[in-house]
């Protein structure tokens, strides 16, 4: 039985409880569970921001470039991160965007792997990951070179259709909707036994679940910077790249910032030795900045921390769903033990939509998909088990006394 | 004969005059005339952010991509922009970085001349262009498919190597470092009448030369968005797409931003009937926030006034650093015809180095570029005549007190 009290029990032992109040709440005291889809703001990134816009490109300009290091950004925010995913400095980079590195590192993939083939993934993964393969199929098709996407319908389906025809195994860790997780070491093994590489997407898991990705012999992962990692809208994504991958060849959009002498100005394009390689063109000086008020704070936080956390909070979530809202139609629709679960806890209503719409006028930001389910992103950063009691109220209140059958809620949003 | 009166009277007529405020000043009272690195900051650039930041991200979190209309933005911007480099709204997005919009334009080109050949530019252009087009041959030839780079040494190699083995002519209108300028319009009519496709850089040239795209039979044109255009450090760059090419093929990198229907989280992709299916991912919301800044100013800018401005600008910094700095060993550099000048102008002198150094610790921000040379460049946005006066007279001051010898100064930078 959870109550309130046993919540602040909780966050009385929670080692991370420190870093909750760098972070901003909404002026309106909404609760943010939509970790999943927007991590928060760092208190401190506003101020970041106005100094590097007045004190840097006003009154500097470009002689910022050196003087602020910019352009040493890329790398030195993958080595404040790297360590949430199990990495080492120097085999991660934030950079472009989650699509952008996707398409990079799915296409440099498979230049390794020479011979052609198969990549292989799951039909519902996330759309952007399906359009980049679907795309990069079609840019070899216009290239006269065969290659196929196959798609499995479900995750047994995966692992039957994993054979030697394979190339890449292109995943997204955590499922977007269900919050399923697959296991990544599990996972390489098998896709190395068949002279697969490995590409995984960690958009909703890097932030929130334990990833080890050396651990794992992971050949390559991508993942988004502005959900868990709360590196702001739209903000710089990352990329993994393996140390027995760095050097295999050239990265498949060879630019400036990833040459190995980037500032020789050089014609003759020639590769940084890591994972730098695969960064493209001039950082974005701003956006880097707003994520570098989160890695500031990413650098203190252990992994394994972390992970305790995050499966505290999900797990009371979970508990705290059954016993408050069960009678009220909920059901829980992510995995129930921990270790095949992600960043986030998905539940059904059978009046989803509207729900999620009269949650939000109540306190509670959550995410709805379509067609019934609600999906609550929880952050270890900083989420409190007490936010958990908190949000569980609202949303059995508004269950309770039918709040969103209001005609105002009747809107389907995606 | 140009005096500070005469520079003053050319002010009192500039039709761009009453933009210049609008532009943030730096607070040493320095004059930056480095609009070829990085344009000035909107004035009301700081106070966009923070509002984006707080009660957007902050108080609406994910919300705000609807109510804020962020997915929207990069098709919008592009429309703000799109009259300065005479091209349609729809025709332009702006979106990623140059470097990764060369490789999504060169390599969707490429695909669209099918038949192979050669990518024809200059030796001399960009680095990042070169290793763009480098690392683009060097991917199709993992894939078995035969490509080659020619560059030639010089503009009349270029003319003479425009053969049919050509598939595309890659240029960059305006050298970053001589200035020279190539007719665009004249270059598309001798590429077309060998069966070739153009694209070219505007890097140097949009938001401060006369561009016009359409008017030209130009194919494909990519350029940055943090010069001339005022964008920010590392800001969002642009790309456009001819009409007649924007439904050929499926864009390079299919993300579910240049998906047709991206709201509703296809699985299928399925390209965006225009130019926006080379959008990638999730919009870099704070970066485009500081170029919308610019984007509102823009919009108010007829192409010719800016245009005349900038030919009127050049032309007195030519005209005053040969009478005031002639004798002290300025040579001018660039072209001295304004139709084959792009944005900036840039001065040789035997120390360089140093003096560029000398410059900015008497108020002057240029830019250096080994072995010899100062670029100075100038926006029709924000520079009056009278800094042009007021900079030409820093410059000599420093040569004539030979201020620059000082062995501080003797230090190289790029």
């Amino acid at each position: 039985m959870h109550t309130l009290e046993t919540c602040r029990a909780l966050d009385r032992r929670d080692p991370l409880a420190r870093h909750a109040d760098r972070f901003a709440r909404a002026e309106s005291g909404a609760i943010h569970f939509d970790a999943n889809s927007m991590g928060a703001m760092p208190v401190d990134a506003p101020e970041r921001i106005r100094r590097v816009m007045t004190e840097c490109w006003r009154d500097k300009s470009r002689r910022a470039w050196t003087s602020e290091g910019w352009v040493e950004r890329p790398r030195q925010l993958g080595a404040d991160i790297c360590h949430l995913v199990g990495a080492r400095p120097g085999d991660v980079v934030v950079c472009d965007n989650t699509t952008v590195n996707l398409f990079k590192i799915l296409s440099y993939a498979w230049k390794l792997r020479r011979g052609g083939g198969v990549i292989l993934t799951e039909s519902h993964n996330f759309p952007t990951d399906l359009h980049v393969a679907q795309g990069f199929v079609r840019l070899l098709a216009d290239l006269g070179v065969e290659a196929r996407v196959r798609t499995a319908e479900s995750r047994d389906r995966v692992e039957a259709m994993l054979d030697r025809d394979v190339a890449i195994l292109y995943l997204t860790q955590t499922d977007y909707r269900s919050s399923e997780r697959w296991d990544i070491a599990e996972m390489n093994e098998r896709a190395h036994a068949v002279g697969a590489l490995t590409v995984w997407d960690l958009s909703h898991s890097a932030g929130a679940v334990d990833v080890d990705l050396a651990g794992a012999g992971t050949d390559f992962a991508v993942g988004c910077g502005y959900k868990y990692l709360c590196g702001g809208p739209g903000g710089p994504a990352f990329l993994y790249v393996n140390p027995i991958h760095q050097d295999g060849t050239w990265p498949t959009i060879s630019g400036w910032m990833g040459h190995a002498k980037w500032d020789q100005f050089l014609t003759e394009y020639e590769p940084d030795p890591g994972a730098a390689r695969h960064l493209t063109g001039t950082p974005p000086v701003i956006a880097n900045e707003v994520f570098a008020a989160a890695a500031e704070i990413w650098r203190e936080v252990d992994r394994k921390d972390m992970a305790r956390k995050h499966e505290s909070l999900t797990e009371t979530l979970i508990a705290l769903l059954e016993q408050e809202c069960g009678p009220l139609g909920v059901g829980i629709n992510s995995p129930r033990e921990y270790r095949n679960r992600g960043g986030h806890v998905s539940f059904s209503h059978p009046g989803a939509g509207p729900v999620s719409e009269a949650l939000t006028d109540h306190g509670l930001l959550s995410s709805f998909r379509y067609p019934n389910s609600i999906r609550l992103g929880m952050s270890p950063l900083y989420h409190r088990h007490e936010d958990v009691w908190e949000a569980v109220a609202i949303i059995k209140d508004v269950l309770a006394r039918e709040a969103w059958r209001d005609p105002m809620y009747q809107v389907v949003s995606i």
